[in-house]
C-alpha cells in the first residue's frame, strides 16, 4: 500500500513497484490521475485519509497488505499548521496504529532531510561534509512545521518498532527533482521551474542561490530506494539518507536544462540558499543505503533532466511558465 | 478554561483560581468529582475531548474564555501509544487550533521535565546542578511516549506563538506530589504511596532510590504557578521550570510521613532512580519563574505532607494500601 500514491514520489513508486512485479494499492484522498493515467488499470486505488485508523486497519487486513510505503503529505509549507501537522505528523502515527492493528510487518516512511534540521558548520556551505546516517534530528528554521512533522513521525515509527516489533524504515530524502512537483509543491520547486519553463520556451530568474551546492536526487532514484527499503530483508537501521551522494550547483543544473531542453535564459542570483530555508542544502552520505538496502542512484543531472522532459511529454503534462520567486509567498 | 480540570493538578488549580476570584470552566471527558465535590457548585463543567477542535472553538467563543490552562493527560505511561499521543500530543495542537479560531489570547500548557530528557552529567546525580530554563528538549528514555508528547506539544505552542501571536507558556513541572495521584498515575506515585499507605496504617517498601535526590513540588505550589502564568502580564518566556528549587531525598520524605502521618515502617532500597526512568531526577532553577511570573513555592516537605493528609481526609478520599513496586508494570 502506498499512502499518498498519486503524488510526485508516490506515482513514481507505483511504476517502480509494478515494474518489479508487485501488486500495488494506493490510498489518496483525491483521485488525481495526472501522473499515472497511462497505468491506471494496473493498480488498485482507494480514496481515503491516513487519519482514519479504523477504516485503514480494515483495508490493510482485507487487502492482505504486507508493506506500507507512507508518503502522504499535505501542505508541506505549513501555511495551515493544524491541517499540515494533522496529516504529516499525526497521520503517520495513525497509519502506524492501523498497521499494528492489522499486523502489517513493515512501514517505510518517506522522511526528509527536514527531520535533521539546519546544515551548519562542517555540514554546510562551503565544506558540505557528507552527512552521516546517524546525524541527530533537529528543527529546520524556515520549514518548522514540516520539520516538526517529520521528526514526530520518525519518533512514532521508532516507538512502534520498539514496542510492537514493526519494521520501520525512514528514508531521509535530499532535494527531490521530479515531474509534477511544480504544481504540487509550489515555488520551492526551483529545479522544476527551470525545466518546465524551458519546455514552454521561457527562461527563469532565480533570485538567490548561485553560490550554493546541494544534493539533488531524481524521483526515479527515490522510487528505487523505496522499493529497496520495502523489499530487502530486515534493514538493520531505522533511518537512511537517500540522495545522489553528489553536490550539484543550480548553475550546473541550469546548463543541463539549456543543453537538453531549450536554450533559454536562466539567471541565478548570489548567495547559497535558493529557497528561503537557511542552511537547508547538504551532501548526503548514502553509503549505508548502498550497503544495506542495495540502493544505487542511476541518474546524474543530464539523464535526470532528459528523463524529466520525456516524462512530462509522455504524460502530456502542461508546462505553464512560472515566474514566481522561490519564497514561500511566491 | 481548564482542560483536564478534574485531574490531580486541574482540581488544585480550580481551587486556586476560585480563591483568586476567577470564573472557571473545566473540560474533561469524565465527570469525576472525587477531588472537587465540595466546590462542585462554584465552577462550570463541560464533558468533552480536547480532540474536538470545532466543538471546543465554539465553546471557547460562546463562553468568552480569555485563558486556557491545558493539563489534559491520558495514559501518561504510554501503555497504549496511539491513545496516549492522541491526547497528550495531538490534543494540545488541537486545543491550540481551537484557541486560534476562537481568538483566545493565552494558553498555559502543563508541561513536564519529561520534555527535557535525561538529566545526566552535571545535571544528574550526584551533582544535580540547577537546571536552567533554557535547557534544550530531548527524549526521556523509559518515558518515551510522554516525553515525545510534551516535546511535540511545546513545539506546537511555540509555532502558534510565532505564527499567530498566541501567548504560549509551557510550565515544566518537577516531580509533583498531590492527593489523587496514586489512583490516577499508578505505581510511579511513590510519594503518594508512602503517605496513603501510612494513612491506612501500613508501611511501604520502595525497592530503589534511597541514594537519590529529586526536586519535588507540592500540587498547591504547582497550581499557584499556573495561576501566575495565566494572570501575569505578558510572560517574556515560553517555558519555565516549576519546582520547589530544593533537593529532597526519599528518606527525608519518608521521615516526614512517619512524623506527621503514622509511625509505620518505610524501607527504601539502594540506587538513585526511584522510578524505572533512568536519570529523571533533577534540581530546577526556578529563578526565572520567580522573577517573571511571581511564583514562590510555599510548601516544604513537612507542610506538603501535612496538607496532603488534611486534603485526603477533608475530601473523604479512600486510602487503600498499595504494595505495588514503582515499576510501570506495578
Amino acid at each position: 500500500l502506498i499512502a499518498g500514491g498519486q503524488g510526485v514520489v508516490g506515482a513514481s513508486l507505483v511504476r517502480a513497484l509494478l515494474d518489479a512485479g508487485h501488486e500495488v494499492l494506493t490510498l489518496d484522498p483525491r483521485d488525481d490521475l495526472s501522473l499515472v493515467h497511462d497505468i491506471a488499470d494496473q493498480f488498485e486505488r482507494r480514496q481515503g485519509s491516513v487519519l482514519d485508523v479504523g477504516q485503514n486497519a480494515e483495508l490493510l487486513r482485507d487487502e492482505r497488505i504486507d508493506t506500507i510505503a507512507h508518503g502522504a503529505v499535505f501542505d508541506a509549507q505549513g501555511a495551515d499548521p493544524f491541517a499540515s501537522l494533522s496529516v504529516n505528523a499525526y497521520g503517520v502515527l495513525s497509519m502506524l496504529e492501523a498497521a499494528r492493528r492489522a499486523e502489517v510487518p513493515r512501514l517505510v516512511f518517506m522522511s526528509s532531510k527536514a527531520a535533521l534540521g539546519q546544515f551548519i558548520g562542517e555540514y554546510g556551505s562551503p565544506t558540505y561534509a557528507p552527512l552521516p546516517p546517524e546525524h541527530p534530528r533537529g528543527p529546520m528554521v524556515g520549514l518548522e512545521v514540516y520539520s516538526m512533522a517529520k521528526r514526530f513521525a520518525e519518533e512514532s515509527g521508532e516507538l512502534y518498532a520498539d514496542r510492537f516489533g514493526l519494521e520501520f524504515v525512514a528514508l531521509r530524502f535530499a532535494t527531490i527533482v521530479g515531474p509534477g512537483k511544480q504544481v504540487r509543491h509550489g515555488p520551492t520547486s526551483v529545479h522544476s521551474r527551470m525545466i518546465e519553463n524551458a519546455i514552454a520556451g521561457a527562461g527563469t530568474d532565480v533570485a538567490h542561490g548561485g553560490e550554493g551546492f546541494d544534493d539533488m536526487v531524481y524521483v526515479k532514484d527515490v522510487a528505487q530506494a523505496i522499493v529497496c527499503a520495502c523489499t530487502c530483508e530486515s534493514p538493520p537501521r531505522r533511518a537512511y539518507n537517500i540522495g545522489s551522494g553528489r553536490l550539484v550547483s543550480l548553475t550546473e543544473f541550469a546548463e543541463a536544462v539549456r543543453r537538453h531542453v531549450a536554450d533559454v535564459e536562466i539567471t541565478i542570483g548570489p548567495g547559497v540558499d535558493y529557497i528561503p530555508v537557511p542552511s537547508s542544502s547538504c551532501l548526503m552520505d548514502i553509503s549505508a543505503a548502498r550497503a544495506e538496502l542495495g540502493y544505487e542512484p542511476a541518474y546524474d543531472v543530464d539523464s535526470a533532466v532528459i528523463d524529466y522532459v520525456a516524462t512530462v511529454r509522455g504524460l502530456g503534462l502542461a508546462s505553464e511558465v512560472n515566474s514566481a520567486q522561490s519564497g514561500w509567498k511566491g
